[in-house]
Order: structure tokens, then C-alpha cells, then sequence
């Protein structure tokens, strides 16, 4: 019987009930390191939410029927492919938390053009006045007819651009795939992603992150921004480069940042910044929740289980990851 | 040469250029209380923000040309009714503010749904960890295939409905209007407010305070709605009995208020509440800065100076105020 590893009890036993059809599930949760131990070298596809301790560079050569990871997240940067035989196929969840994060991300941009957190937080803290706030308030970004920009056109920002749109907002997007939407204007390479800096009030990032998009967004990048757009991270914190936005932050008060991701340190995502970037007004940030929030709406589990049996099965997975992207 | 008086400089000449082929135009903040009273007895029309300390009782009386007045702000429950003379025709300015508004609206549903104002604040207070504030964003509300409850359905329920609709939401409206619209099924009188409550996931109040409205979301109202419903409110404070959903908020932590306007208190709207309903985390509160945005577009002074020459000109003005609603 073939087996499949699901490392999370995020994946309820209804959803595990259509993969049971195709092959022996093996709880990991469940086993102590002894049982571990005894089922890794009969492992051919693994479930992953995050990167399992037991899923060292030992254990990795003696999963030799290894063939098939894939992953709850959308984002991979947490795959030590550097431990991964190259005949392991990993596949992302892309797509599938597209509804919460996409919900997550507008939220953030209208706090932040709004300036909903900052004024509900100066009103919580000192009582007072109404004219004192709303000097504070200056700058709201009134969307219609402004210009929303989506740097990574996937399934979070297509889902950005139909609210953008339903906003009366023009929309445009940088990306690599060949799709092209009514109402959208794409745009590639370098150039295309500056000329989306530059025309956009607000831009969204729902991008992965990889070897080529990590620090993207540098000093020269935000300085053709702009000067009071809104920039939203719903991505990976390490797309944007952090000193370069604490500056860019500080000298631009109109200018404003709102992520739901954060910087690594030591490979694990901190709210610990290196800058005191969390204390400038402009910056509005929530604890990588719009994740959690899909998940709690059942649909990524759901959809790694359906790719499961599609490799099960012998079809072509979605969202097979180009692992020359990713370091080694 | 008939005369107009305005009373705000937030009309800027381009916007009162259009007015000066019809009328004469009195700049009201540029008269000292001599040049004032030199004029009262000839003016015939008024364009106000607020109430102006100068339209007491006598000054009124002396006003005896006066047939017209014409509100920058959307609500009138700041007219002194009982003081101005049945003939003359009050007109609101409903429908200017509708994008600046109905976007705000939305950001504020957006910050509790999500929990981003609880969690911003949270990030930079505490300086904690992921889990801990994670932990405090349970209960976030997905809103694709939920509903949106609208409660007064005119310009601003329109906006926020066409943005629930690009969500992926149910709308169902609360109304007196006649009008229906595709996709949003609209509920009249007493049963059919029961039954928008009841209903929705989120619920906009986007109605003028009047007799008729004031403190119709109370107790009763509250307890019938979802335990984990959003109330957010763009209209006047007052509509909602202070008591009630404060307690209500008190024993739901679930469920979530978020509103732009605040109680009034000795005829003022203040940011000073009765209860301490500022520190519940499921309360989220900007200081009415929705309006503001909308006058900084532009849109209410090109809508009040129509309005003015629709009135001048012998054709019916918009939004003519029904003042049997409003306490005399």
C-alpha cells in the first residue's frame, strides 16, 4: 500500500476520508519518534504544514521512497530544498487562500488610506479631542478613481483586482504568467514593475518569495512610488527590504506601509523588526492572521488533499514549484 | 439681485463661480457682526456647514426673505427646526458623500471583521508574540458567502452594497425607498428590520438620525442579530442606544461595533462616551473623519452649489428635507 505522511492535525478526518481511497495515511502527529522512525522509509507523498523537526538531512536519505511534498502554505521558503532529493516534486497550495488573504489585504489598505488603526488607536489612548484627530487624518486616500497596482498576479491578486475594480479603481498588475484579464493591464520585467510603482496609489505584494524576489522592493523602488501611496504586504515581510522602508517611512509621513508578514531572523518569521519601524504612524501591521482565517474556512486543507490524489493518481499536480528559484 | 449666503470658506471660488450667474453671493466668514446684520434681511438662501451661532431666534425673525437652505453635511439633526419658519424649504446634501463614506464604511467593517485595529494596537503595545496575538484573532469573519445586512438604503447603501457584491456577499437592505436593484432584496417597516438583522453576518447603518430613528438599534434589536455579527455605523451615533451596545458588546466579545460617528452630548457630537465602550476590544472607532475626506474630493461643495442653482433657477432642489420627522 502506498503511503502518505500528513504532519498537521489542521486536516480534519472528513477531508482525509477521499485521500484514504488511494493510499494508507500515516498520522504524524499521532507517533512518538519510534513510530516515526519505523514508517519514514515506507513515505512516498508528505502533507506538510510548516517544516517538521524530524525532517532532518538523516532522516530525508533514509526516505527513500520519497517522490510527492506538499505544502498547506502558499509560500515554500520554509522547504530546506538544500535536503531534498531532486526527484521530490513539491507543490505549493497557491490559490488556495486566495478569498481570506485577499479579504485580509484589502482591509489592510483601506486601514491604512483611511487611516482606521492610527485613529482608533490615538482616540483609545488619550481621550481626546475631535479636531486633534482629524489633523491626524490628513491625507485619506479616497480610492475611486485612483489607480491600484498588483505586484504578483496570482489567485490573491486576481481577487484584489476585482475588488479594486468594484472600488472604481484602474488596475495594474506585474507578473510573469501569460493571463490576461478584462480590465487588467499586465506588465513584465523590470520595466513593467516600475512603470506599476510608479502609476499606482496603492499596490498590493502577492508575490513569493524566492531568490529573485527577495528585496524586491528596495530604496529606488519606493523612491519612484508615489509620495502618498500605500504599499500592502500580504507576502513575505523579506520582499521588501527593511532599512530601505524604515527610511523611506520616516521621510515620507503621507507615504504608508500595512502588512500582515514579517521580516525572518534565524529562518523563522519574528515581530521582532530591527528598525523601530512598528512605532512610525504610517505603519499599520497584523500577525500574519489572514492565513489562519482561510484555514479556518477549510479550503486549503481541502485543496492539498485534492492535489494529493491527483499525484496520487497519476495526473499532473498544480502548483509544482520551480525549485531552480529557491536556494540549494 | 438676490442674495445668497454661505456660510463656510470650505466652498472654494471656482465651485461659487457657477453660482454668481444666478445670484448674489454674501461670504458669510468674511462679514463682521455689523456686516451681518446688514445682510440677514436680504438673503434668500444659505449654504451651511454646521449651524452658524448668528442664525439665533431674532436673527431668524429677521430673516424674512429666507426660503432656502441648503446643508454642506448629509444628516440635518443639527438645524434648529423650531426656529426656522415653516416656508422655508430645507434641502440635505445626500448622495455627496457616498464614495468617501461608503469606502470608509467598509474599511471599518473590514478592521473589525479582520480584528486589524485590535491587532495593530496589540503589535505595538505589547511587543509580544505571534501565538499570543494570533490567539486574539479568533472569531475572524470570512465574508465571501456571508451577508450584508443595509440599513437605510440610499447613496451610501448603494456604494457599500455594490463592494459586498464584488466580495462574493448576499446583500439584503432595510428601506423606505421604492427602488430595487438587482442582486439586493430590500425589507420595509419594523418586521423587515428584524429580519435584515437577523440575517446578516455584517450590518451597515447608513440612515439620517430622526425621531423615527433615533436609538432604533437597541436591546432588542442587538440580541437578535448573530453573535459574531458586525454593526458598523456611518450615520449618527444616536442611532444606536449607547446603554445597550455596551452591555451587548460587554457579554458578546464576538461580536464587533465599529463606527466613524459618536454620540451627541449638550447638542455636540463628542468623543466623551457615557460608558467605558472604548476599551472593549471589540469596539473600533475613527473620529468622524469620513466626511472630511469626502470634502476634501471636492464632491459636497460641486453638490451643494447644484442643489442652490436648481432651487434658484425654479426647478424641484434634491434631498428637500421631509421636517415633520425632525423634533420641532
Amino acid at each position: 500500500m502506498r503511503r502518505v505522511l500528513v504532519t498537521t492535525d489542521r486536516i480534519g478526518l472528513e477531508e482525509l476520508a477521499g485521500l484514504l481511497r488511494h493510499a494508507d495515511v500515516v498520522k504524524g502527529w499521532k507517533l512518538d519518534e519510534g513510530g516515526i522512525q519505523a514508517v519514514l522509509p515506507e513515505v512516498e507523498a508528505a502533507i506538510l504544514l510548516g517544516w517538521p523537526p524530524y525532517f532532518t538531512r538523516e532522516n530525508l536519505e533514509r526516505m527513500v521512497r520519497l517522490r510527492f511534498v506538499q505544502t498547506m502554505s502558499v509560500g515554500v521558503n520554509q522547504i530546506r530544498f538544500q535536503d531534498l532529493p531532486r526527484r521530490v516534486m513539491v507543490c505549493s497550495n497557491a490559490g488556495a487562500y486566495s478569498t481570506a488573504v485577499g479579504e485580509h489585504a484589502w482591509g489592510l489598505l483601506l486601514a491604512a488610506a483611511k487611516w482606521i488603526a492610527l485613529t482608533d488607536a490615538a482616540i483609545k489612548q488619550e481621550q481626546g479631542a475631535f479636531d486633534q484627530f482629524r489633523a491626524g487624518a490628513k491625507d485619506t486616500l479616497v480610492l475611486k478613481g485612483g489607480t491600484m497596482g498588483i505586484i504578483g498576479y496570482g489567485g490573491i491578486g486576481r481577487a484584489v483586482a476585482r475588488f479594486a475594480a468594484a472600488f472604481g479603481m484602474n488596475v495594474v498588475a506585474f507578473g510573469r504568467g501569460s493571463r490576461r484579464e478584462k480590465g487588467v493591464r499586465l506588465y513584465r520585467g523590470r520595466s513593467g514593475l516600475d512603470k506599476v510603482l510608479r502609476l499606482s496609489d496603492a499596490v498590493l505584494i502577492s508575490l513569493p518569495l524566492t531568490k529573485l524576489t527577495e528585496g524586491l522592493i528596495g530604496s529606488r523602488e519606493l523612491g519612484i512610488m508615489k509620495k502618498n501611496a500605500v504599499l500592502v504586504n500580504v507576502a513575505r515581510g523579506d520582499i521588501v527590504h527593511q532599512r530601505a522602508l524604515y527610511e523611506h517611512l520616516k521621510s515620507n509621513p503621507s507615504f504608508r506601509y500595512a502588512t500582515d508578514v514579517w521580516w525572518f531572523k534565524e529562518g523563522k518569521e519574528t515581530l521582532e523588526t530591527e528598525f523601530s519601524i512598528k512605532d512610525l504612524p504610517n505603519f499599520v501591521g497584523t500577525p500574519h492572521t489572514s492565513g489562519p482565517a482561510g484555514v479556518a474556512s477549510g479550503e486549503p486543507q481541502r485543496a492539498v488533499v485534492l492535489n494529493t490524489i491527483r499525484y496520487l493518481r497519476g495526473l499532473k499536480p498544480r502548483n509544482i514549484v520551480n525549485r531552480t528559484e529557491y536556494a540549494e
